[in-house]
C-alpha cells in the first residue's frame, strides 16, 4: 500500500459515486461499508476492500460519507480506532451537526489526526459524475492536501473558513433554504389553486422569470404536480436537516421562525404517513390545511 | 382623436415607463396623473395631456397603473365616470386585491366596459425598457385586443384564465414568494453569521449553485451586505403585498404560516423605523432577534 | 316620553338580556331590531317599540349592541341619522375595531353627540341576569351619566381611559387571550393524548391546581371531550375577533405571533367545515395536524 | 437503620423542602447532594448524610429530585450503581424527558428495581410546606408504596397511568401551558400598551373576571410591571421545558405551533441577555418586537 491510498467509509447513494470518482481519477481507494453489496461493486471498479475500519484508518487519508451524527459517532468517533490510526487526515463529507463537527475535530486532534469538513451539494447522479459542489472548511494545509480528492469528486470547491464547523454551518444553511423554498411554493400553490390558478401555470411563470434554477423548477414541478415518489431525498431526512438548522440556531441564540414552521409542517407530514416520500411531500400539508383535495 | 387612442392613468415609477413604451410603439396616448410633473415629461415624448379622468375614459382603451386598492377605488371605480365613458376596455395593470378585482369587473360590466387584469413583473427600469413580464387574465377577446399594448410594454405575456382576478392571484403569489425568499435568506444569513460564516460567502455559494437568478443574487446581496437604501420597493408596500396574500388566503381559507411570519416581521421592521427602506430591510429583524449587531 | 328614555339598538342574544336588565331596573326603554321577534318579546316586558332608528335616536341616551363593524357602520354611522338626533349620548357596547371606535367618536362629535365605548364580558345568560362585566372608556362626565345603565346591566364597571377606543382595545385583548387559552389547551391535549395521557385527566389537573376559573374549565372540557356543539360563540366570530387583534396590532406595529398562529388555525378549521361550531372547535386543528383520529 | 429508610438525592430549592417534609412526617431520610451545604442543613433537621450514591441506594426506597435529564443520566442511570442497589423502588420526581423516563424504567427493571415518576407542581416554598401537587404514574403497587411519601410532601396526588412517562408527559404539558399563558399575556399587554391601555389595568380585569388563579395573577403582575428579578424559575430552564414539550411532540408527531413560537421567543430573550431573569422575562421579546421602550 502506497502513501497515496485513500480509505473511504460509507458507500450509500452518495458515497458510492464519490468513491468511484476517486478511482477514476487514479487514486487507490480502500473501501468499507456496513452492508457488503456496494463494496463488491466498487471492488469491481478497482477498489480494495477493507475488512475493518482499522484497515481504512491505516490509509493516509480517510474520506467518510455517513448518514448522520449517530453513524459518525458510533463508527468513527471511537478513541480506540483513532488511537490506532496511521491516517493523518480525515475528510468528513457528511451533513452533520455543528456540535458533532466540534467534538470530532477535538477528538481527532487528541490523536494527532487532521480533521476537515467538506459536505457537498448534489444528488447521487451528480456524485457519480464527479460534479459535486464541495463546501470545505478546516486548516488550510489540510485542505490543500485534500484538494486533489475534491477535484476528483467535484466541479468546484468553496471555502468557508479554518474551522471545520463553518462548512457544516453552510451546508445546514443551504438545506434550510431548500426547505424554505419548498414550503414557500407549497403555500403559494395552495393559494393559487384555491383562487382558481393552476399551480403548474404559476411554477412555469416563476421559473421562466424571477426564479430560474434547479430548486424552483425541480421542486416546483413536484409540488405543482403532487408527485413525491420515488423519493430523491426522504422526508425524515428533511426533518433531520431542519432540526440541524434549529439546533445550530439554538446554540447561537438565532430564532428561525421559518424553521419552526418547517419543523411543524414536516411533523404534520410524517403524522399523515408521508415518511417514505420525497421531502417535497411536505407541500401536502399546505393543501390539507386549506382543505384542498388530496 | 382616432379610435386607437389609449387613455393612461397613473404615471408613477412604473406607469411612466409603460406609457413611454406605448408611445414608442406608435400608439396615441392620452395621459393623466394626480401630480403634473410626469404628465409634462410624457407630453414631451409625444403624449396628449388629459384634463380629467373623463377625458381618459373617452379613449377606446384605458390602461391604469395606480398604487393600490384605495387609489383604484377612489379614482376609477366611480359610477359617474364609468357611466360617461366611451372606452370599451379597461386594462388594470396594478397589483390589487382579489376582492377589488372582482368588484371592478362587475362594476365595469354594469356599464358595458370590458375589464381585464394585467399586473406585471419588473421594476421601473424594466418598465422603461418595455421588457416587463405581463400576467394577464380576463375575457379572451378582450385580451386579444390588449395584446398589441402588452407587446409594446413587455417581453412576454403570460395567461392565467378568463377571470381577471386570476392574474391578480398570480401576481400576489409571486410577491409572496419574493418576500419568502428574502426572509429565508435573512434567517439563513443570521444563522450563518452567528456561527462564524460570512453571509456574503453563503450568498455567493447559493447564487453560484442552486439559487441562480435575480431574486437570490439581488436581494441576497442586499441582505448579506445590509444595504437597504435607496429603496427599490419600500417596506410598507411589501407589508401591503403580504397582506394581499393573507387576505386572498382568508377568503379561500388557505392558511399561510410563512405569510404570518412575514407579516409579523414586517411589522417589527416598521416598529423599528425601517419604513423608508427597501423591503429587504425586513432582514434586519432576523438579526435583531438573534442579538446580532445592527 | 320623559328625559330618561333609553333608546336600545340590537336585540341579539346579548342585547335582549341587556335591554331586559334596563327595564327591570325601572328605565324606560325604546327598542329597535332588524328582525321583529325580539322587539315583541321586549315589548311584552314593558319596552316601547321604535319604528325607526330615528325614533331611537330621539331618546336622550342610545345604547347599541350590534354584531360587528359592518352593522354599526351601516346602521348607526349615518350622518343623516346623527344630524337629526336628539340624543346626547351613545353608548356602544359592541366588540368593534379600534378604527371604527375612532371614526364613530369623531362623527358623533361632529353632531354634538357624546360617544363612549362599553364592550362587555359575559355570555347571553350573564347578560340576562344583569351580571356582565362592563369595560368602559370615554369622557368621564359621559361615563358618569351612563353608570346607572351599567349598574343595571352589569355586576361591575371597569374603566380604561377617556378615549372610547381604549375599552375596545381591552375587549379585543381579552378575546385574544381566550383564543390563546383554547389553542394552548388544544396543543397540550394533543400532546398528552399522543403520549398516552387522557386529555380529561390533564384538564382536571389544570383546573384543580394552577388554572382555575371558567375559561380553562369550560373550554378545557369542550376541548378534552371534543364537544363543540351547540355553539356558544361561533367559530367565524372567533376568527373575526382574532382579526380585530391582528388589525389593532398592525396599526400600532405590534407583531402577535400567537395571533398569527390562531388566525391560521381558525382558517384551517373553517376549511374543514367547522364554521357552525363553537370557536373551541379550533382545537380540532391541533388533533388533525398530529394525525389523531377525528 | 430500619427498612423504612428513604434515600434522597438532590437537595436543590425543591428537594430540600421535600426531604424536610419527609423528615417532619417521621420518615428516616438519608440524603445526598453534590454540594455539601444543603446536606448539613438537613442533617440539622434529623437527616442522615450519605457518603455516596451507593449508600442512598442501600435504602429501601430512593427519591430523587435532580435538575434535568443530564443530571439524572450521569448520576443515577449508572448500571454499577443500580446493580449494587438494595433499594426496590426509585421515585423520580424531576421534570425529565419522555425518552429518559422510558430508558430509566427499562434500566431499573433490568436490575429488579421498581421505577415510578412523580414530578410535581409547586415552587420551593410550596415544597417546604409539604403542599405540592404530585403527578404520579407507574405500577399501581409501587405507587401505593410511595403514597405515604407523597402524602408527606404534597397536598394531593394525581394519577396518570401505569407507565411512568405518562406523569412526565403531564408535567411537560402543564409547563407548556404556563409558558403559553406568559406569552399570551406578553402579546396582549404589548397590544394594550401600544394602543393606550395600561397593562396593569388589563391584568386586573383578567384576574378579576375570566382568568383567576395564580398563573395569570402572578405572571400577569410580572409581565405588566416588567419585574423579572429575582428569578423564581430561570429563563433557560423555561427554554429547556419548552424543548421537552417540542421533543415529546416530535416523537409522537404532534406539531405545536405555539411551542415553536415560544422556543423562538426564549432564544430571542437569551440573545438579549435575559438568561438570569425569571422565565416571565420572555415577555420582553413581545415589547421589543413592537418597538416599545425597554
Amino acid at each position: 500500500m502506497t502513501g497515496t491510498t485513500i480509505g473511504f467509509v460509507g458507500l450509500g447513494g452518495m458515497g458510492r459515486g464519490m468513491a468511484g470518482s476517486l478511482l477514476r481519477a487514479g487514486h487507490a481507494v480502500r473501501v468499507w461499508n456496513r452492508s457488503p453489496e456496494p463494496v463488491a461493486a466498487l471492488v469491481a471498479e478497482g477498489a480494495e476492500p477493507a475488512e475493518s475500519l482499522a484497515e481504512v484508518f491505516a490509509a493516509d487519508t480517510v474520506v467518510s460519507m455517513l448518514a448522520d451524527d449517530t453513524a459518525v459517532e458510533r463508527l468513527l468517533l471511537d478513541p480506540a480506532l483513532l488511537a490506532g490510526a496511521r491516517a493523518s487526515l480525515h475528510v468528513n463529507m457528511a451533513t452533520v451537526s455543528l456540535a458533532l463537527a466540534e467534538r470530532a475535530e477535538e477528538l481527532h486532534a487528541e490523536h494527532g489526526i487532521g480533521y476537515v469538513a467538506a459536505p457537498v451539494l448534489g444528488r447521487p447522479p451528480v456524485a457519480a459524475a464527479g460534479q459535486l459542489n464541495i463546501l470545505a472548511a478546516g486548516d488550510g494545509a489540510l485542505l490543500a492536501r485534500a484538494e486533489p480528492l475534491f477535484a476528483a469528486m467535484g466541479q468546484r470547491t468553496w471555502h468557508f473558513g479554518d474551522r471545520p464547523s463553518q462548512a457544516n454551518t453552510t451546508k445546514i444553511s443551504v438545506n434550510f433554504l431548500l426547505a424554505c423554498a419548498i414550503e414557500s411554493m407549497a403555500e403559494a400553490c395552495a393559494l393559487a389553486e384555491a383562487n382558481g390558478v393552476r399551480p403548474t401555470d404559476l411554477i412555469d411563470l416563476l421559473t421562466g422569470t424571477l426564479f430560474p434554477g434547479p430548486v424552483y423548477s425541480g421542486y416546483g414541478a413536484m409540488v405543482a404536480e403532487r408527485r413525491y415518489e420515488p423519493a430523491g431525498f426522504r422526508l425524515p431526512l428533511g426533518l433531520k436537516d431542519v432540526g440541524l438548522a434549529l439546533d445550530a440556531g439554538a446554540v447561537a441564540t438565532v430564532p428561525l421562525p421559518f424553521g419552526s414552521v418547517l419543523r411543524d409542517a414536516f411533523l404534520d407530514a410524517l403524522a399523515h404517513g408521508d415518511g417514505e416520500k420525497d421531502w417535497a411531500a411536505v407541500a401536502s400539508v399546505a393543501r390539507r390545511r386549506a382543505g384542498l383535495p388530496e
